[in-house]
């Protein structure tokens, strides 16, 4: 009876909403969407040994597994309703989920969303979330909206992540390159596996900005989704890209490399009229979100980023691909 | 760019729906429900070698990974709307996506669900669909709606998917049974690879049936999770149990075994008071869908089977348990 066990030990742990009509339990889910509102679906996947490393927390994959989908529904300005999950497990280890839920329940109740359905399946450690958000009609965020003359901006900073894998291993560096020995690790690889979804700067951001993609490949090939979905070019200035105190002993290529193609941040770019600066921040400092100006987009297509010369650079990465 | 390659490959070939907003190509879908409906939400996984064997063609792979996802919405008497994938490859296979899509698609058309979003990754074989439907507001079926004096039902026939994983070795069968060599096996694996979701069977069914379940883990089993949500007892008459022609040269005790305990049948069982016989068989009628009467509803708890003798019958095998 393991598979029922599971379930009911997940079941047991969730909180509701209002708007839950029938929960996990039936056939499916029954969920009641408010008058005037859109519905905002995304599906992420985790596999064990390409999205996290044999041996992470199960707290730590649950919260990761979670926030990649919030950060989606960030992305278009979505609040977050309700989710499924399908786990697959080599076997019904109980402790593991315990740990899993630990990390998935943390964030699904900083957000209020509910896990609503899924399954559980014997297979390779695997984690599949379908997170749903609700926007109000015709508000949500997208990609295809970025114009010329926009400001480009991102949440929080850049390349935590990206220098936590590094340090283990998982990224390769630019060729010559290292890290220096006096990196906080242990912060880094914070920023790695409990990523922040910026759910209240998306949503700050509806009717503010154009255009907003979540940085989950990296900033120069997120950006190039933007521009290519909006049929303009971007020109982001590398040293105004922000970075956490635990970033900053690193400087030049090694932290270029990290910050505009190491991908894993989490963190919102998006693109506003230079007039609206000051309501951008404004809004973005209620919700309690940092925000930098990075660059401008511009006719054309393509993402240029200038070094501090002014002169283009040349990314040495373009983007995580699983296939790659 | 072999990830973005097979999203642009699927985007290309799915349809879509007046109401997708967005579909594949942002951070999330963006959807319209219409007013005066309720969302319904089920997610499903296959897993290779666990719910399907190595060397499965992908586009029985592809029909089967949406069809147990539509019978949920079916069991509920949803219509389908919309769709996630999340694809994980141990390489990015093109010839195998699309064959894949040709069974996934293929069904999917037939439902007028839409593939809006998901991902493609890099990992063992693995396919995890949540699917979406619409049902309106208070008028679905659920588990826990059974009454004493409900007559049970079934839609179409019940054995032929478990008799195919028996004879290919897949499914114990009852001591000392055996299988007669002139079973039509390919009929049969035809009913465990392509399974058809009763979609118009469960809309037929609102207003008349109480309580509604899809036969996955074996009509035992199911009516079990019925009779638990709604707190009653189920007897069922084993030689009522509807069986095709190529399960006509089984009798007994093995025939029984396949069809009340194999499984993966994606059949509906449910309840409706008999004052509505008439009326649910026209109703299903007008669908296109068969339907028998296997047995009735009592006040109490547990389900029994009856052997023609109307004595108790020892189900051999409880449901499939994906860690058993």
């Amino acid at each position: 009876m393991a598979e029922f066990d599971l379930i009911a030990r997940i079941r047991a742990r969730v909180a509701t909403r209002d708007d839950v009509v029938l929960g996990i339990g039936d056939d499916a889910a029954l969920l009641a969407p408010p008058p005037g509102h859109q519905l905002v679906v995304t599906a992420d996947t985790l596999n064990e040994g390409v999205h996290f490393p044999s041996g992470t927390a199960a707290a730590d994959i649950g919260w990761k597994a979670l926030a990649v989908n919030l950060s989606d529904l960030a992305a278009m300005g979505a609040r977050p309703a309700w989710c499924t999950l399908s786990l697959s497990l080599p076997a019904p280890d109980t402790d593991w989920v315990d740990g899993f839920l630990d990390g998935f329940l943390a964030l699904a109740g900083q957000h209020g969303i509910a896990l609503v359905g899924g399954d559980t399946t014997r297979g390779p450690l695997a984690i599949s979330v379908t997170a749903m958000g609700l926007v109000e009609a015709g508000a949500a965020l997208r990609r295809d909206r970025a114009r010329a003359g926009d400001d480009i901006w991102v949440t929080g900073t850049l390349g935590d992540a990206a220098a936590a894998l590094a340090i283990d291993g998982h990224l390769p560096l630019p060729p010559h390159a290292s890290l220096p020995a006096d990196l906080d690790a242990r912060a880094l690889r914070q920023r790695l596996d409990r990523p922040t979804p910026r759910v209240a700067g998306g949503r700050a951001l509806l009717g503010l900005a154009h255009a907003c993609i979540d940085l989950s490949d990296g900033l120069l090939a997120d950006l190039g989704h933007v521009c290519a979905r909006s049929g303009v070019a971007a020109t982001v200035e590398l040293d105004r890209l922000p970075a956490s105190a635990a970033l900053q002993p690193l400087a030049g290529d090694v932290r270029w490399a990290l910050q505009a193609s190491g991908g894993d941040d989490y963190e919102l770019c998006f693109t506003a009229p230079p007039r609206l600066r000051d309501a951008v921040r404004q809004a973005l400092d209620l919700a309690g979100v940092q925000a930098t100006r990075i660059g401008r987009i511009a006719p054309g297509n393509g993402v240029t980023a200038l070094d501090r010369d002014g002169r283009p650079w040349t990314q040495r990465r373009s983007g995580y691909q699983h296939f790659g």
